[in-house]
């Protein structure tokens, strides 16, 4: 693991890191002592450098967390094949003019969710051996389906946050059943790319006993700010 | 408004009171200082000493609120004709037997719904009146159909937070679009008396644009602790 740049800005260390071809960002707060990890992922089209996955980062390190993201394979500002391209352009075109999008979720987003996890699990072997960070580790972010496999495949993970993920592939869905740790669940009532339904259908399929809804009214981008509070306050009660 | 007994207890002031034939009774915190005032009810079949609305009302005068419920007119330990109790014990009956209980609904808990509402204003009255209190007020409540009439009528109420409600009479799930104020919807995902299709139906027709769910995995009375915690935080961002 390599820092390539690091800047404290409002008592929260920002470093940039490269880990063989992954890129990350790791946000700490400035305070000793050991604080629990959060991996922190965001729609696989988005870069790392989002503004909004930035925010919540640095909200949440200056809560007492440490913040890890990267841009796994075929994600954010990683290179990808001509097909891959054209699936996430056909992606996108079939979800604006509102056609069933599940084939291509199954042949695009699939293999993706796959690749991803490894190199997931690589950052998250690598940010646990740094010095002050330790114990459990919770998982934040609007990639659901992401969520989902992490939280199934990688018992170190002990809470987790999805938001908005009424669209994942099949095997996901059946995933979901195996999920057995503490969920908050995010939905935006009039999320235009996310069906309601399948929405509500996700959060009925997860298996853990301890799960918890929170839905506001608003299309895809209007969360309300106070849910990232709320966000932070589920993940002190599981990781802290 | 005659106060007839009177208990600090942690720092809670706890006082039964009477107002005419209306017996109730008023939650404030020991500190000094204008507080604002919600007013808690639940289930009309409960009485107001029921110990998980006095454990609601306690919790919430501890967090800086004046708190206020009342037995209304046929409620709680107020009397009941023969006919509300024969209503009241078919009600519980057709629940149970798992029964359509829509016409049992719309002829005896909508007059309930009517005759308790001016109660509850000649309550708001009195307690507006006493030194401390004041500010915008909140309702906080099982009673959702009561909250729904109380919300639309009465426009002293800034914010309401309704609990579990799939069943209310018919004029509540109409007055629901009137409904503009911010509102948090709790429901508990298996809840054996309200078919949680209706409950989402009627989230869906409260005509505020600041409307937020919160769904936990049980049934009726599984809430989960932390749902007291948020919903403080609730009144506390739209009445502090």
């Amino acid at each position: 693991m390599q820092f390539t740049s690091e800047r404290l800005d409002d008592n929260v260390l920002e470093r940039e890191f490269t880990l063989g071809e992954i890129p990350g960002t790791l946000w700490t707060p400035e305070s000793a002592g050991p604080v629990p990890l959060v991996l922190m992922a965001h729609n696989n089209g988005l870069p790392k450098s989002d503004p909004r996955l930035v925010a919540r980062a640095r909200y949440t390190a200056a809560r007492g967390y440490a913040v890890a993201t990267i841009d796994a394979a075929g994600c954010g500002e990683r290179p990808r094949s001509a097909a891959d391209e054209q699936a996430r352009t056909e992606l996108r075109r079939a979800m604006r003019a509102g056609e069933p999008v599940d084939e291509i979720f199954e042949s695009f987003i699939g293999p993706l969710v796959e690749n991803a996890v490894p190199e997931w699990q690589t950052t998250l072997d690598a940010v646990l051996a740094l010095p002050g960070i330790g114990g459990p580790v919770g998982y934040s972010g609007g990639w659901t389906a992401l969520g989902i496999r992490l939280a199934v495949v990688e018992p170190r993970i002990k809470a987790a946050g999805f938001f908005a993920g009424g669209y994942v592939p099949r095997a996901q869905r059946e995933e979901a059943r195996q999920v057995a740790i503490p969920l908050l669940f995010l939905l935006q009532w009039d999320d235009e790319g996310n069906p309601r339904e399948r929405a509500l259908e996700l959060f009925d399929a997860f298996g853990t006993k301890e799960k918890t809804l929170h839905a506001n009214l608003g299309g895809h981008t209007g969360t309300p700010w106070f849910e990232l509070e709320d966000g932070c306050r589920f993940l002190d009660r599981h990781l802290k």
